[in-house]
């Protein structure tokens, strides 16, 4: 049997857990949600919902346990290290009911990367090799602590570098739909003057979606509209018209921003 | 009737609910997690827990009216502009089940905003003097569009500079508790060689949270640890403690951080 043409594609959505109370103190600036949400459109995979928790059990019991059952995939950044306060895979494995086990191959590659540097594996850095029962590993080409899947969770490291790595090495792993294409339109107007324009313009192609991003720039007023949908042809006539119908009221956009 | 010393302090905990599809599409890099945590600590205020969520006004519903009763404030940043994916007043007032108004003031400041500026107050800038039914305005020094305050719900702009101006005018007018106070000490050392001193550390300070922020930079592996406290004195006792066992087994803490 072939799909009918005229199916609407499948969505597939994901859903991202920051742990950590040192974004929450505003200490550290995340940088992963914009990280992994760019990663994840190129998948084919909408970023749907953000949770940071503290560095807290139950808070992160409760986010896991609702985010992993309504979308197709959980990541969660932050909390895996050796130290006292990462408590990450303790709380999932409780969020999951499995207990926390060593993972064999997580030790011998912590065993390989400590003795290859001359030292050894403590029972600190043991503690890096901790899974939920039932995981698999996700390859840290930085610095040897691997990330850890467990059926549609995956567990990633909090700082950002080392986060690369895990996604890079997760690439094309992971079943997406189409990817959300876009197109942007830059121009010198305040937002509220073309509102009713981009409403109409919205409304016009089904399926597709103008986000208005306004600013403030060399002292006068512009925004980015974005165009967004799965298909392209459809994205290529949004922004035509959209063009068209600004012109028509006296502003020039720019295509890709300004 | 006088407290009794012994009386642990009253927390007062916030939420924040980001909202916009440009954060969970990548394109935008979140700004006001980091500046509204900074600016709750200093208001004696913890940022419990962050949740970024699609301009969807079921996903608004569910994320305010979860957060605001667990929660002394609620915050939310985004979607109080003039275009049509602007609906976080509609979604708020759905979420406390009142109307939605024009706010004769804010029609007022709009008003003179854009007379002022030799334009006029068009349908569209109007939508945003729309209020919940019930609620105060924050001022926007920047942009006129007010912020809006409703119970304990602070609904803030989603641009950074513009919520900074309207975080300005709340300052001082938000009752808090003792702010956390943290010291931070600076390592050119592997947390995992240290994990065992500072989780010790941690449990001779009661009250303390001793957090573990690794990094590499110049070739080298180090990590700052943040001491956190309400009690200035703990701090400093805590901070001078573990100064001395990380001494003891060799290495030089730098005060203030790497």
């Amino acid at each position: 049997m072939t799909t009918p043409a005229s199916a609407p594609a499948r969505i597939y959505t994901a859903a991202l857990v920051v742990i950590g109370d040192e974004i929450l103190s505003g200490r550290t600036h995340d940088k992963n949600i914009a990280q992994i949400a760019t990663w994840l459109g190129v998948q084919g995979i909408r970023l749907r919902e953000v949770r940071v928790v503290a560095d807290d059990t139950d808070a992160i019991v409760e986010a896991v346990n609702t985010l992993r059952l309504r979308n197709d995939y959980l990541f969660t950044t932050g909390g895996i290290g050796p130290t006292h306060d990462d408590i990450t895979v303790d709380a999932i494995a409780q969020a999951l009911g499995v207990p926390v086990v060593i993972h064999p191959q997580a030790r011998a590659i912590l065993h390989d990367y400590y003795t290859g540097r001359g030292s050894e594996l403590t029972e600190a850095r043991l503690r890096m090799a901790r899974v939920p029962e039932g995981a698999d590993l996700i390859p840290n080409r930085y610095s040897g602590a691997p990330g850890i899947r467990w059926g549609n969770i995956y567990i990633m490291a909090g700082v950002p570098h080392i986060t690369a790595g895990m996604l890079d090495a997760l690439t094309g792993t992971i079943e997406g739909g189409a990817p959300v294409l876009s197109a942007t339109l830059g121009c010198w107007v305040g937002e509220s003057e073309v509102a009713d324009l981009l409403a109409a313009t919205e409304k016009a192609f089904p399926g597709v979606q103008i986000g208005s991003y306004p600013f403030f720039r060399e002292g006068r007023t512009g925004a980015n509209f974005v165009i967004r949908s799965t298909d392209e042809a459809t994205v290529a006539a949004c922004s035509a018209q959209l063009t068209q119908v600004l012109a028509d009221v006296g502003y020039g956009a720019v295509e890709g921003g300004i």
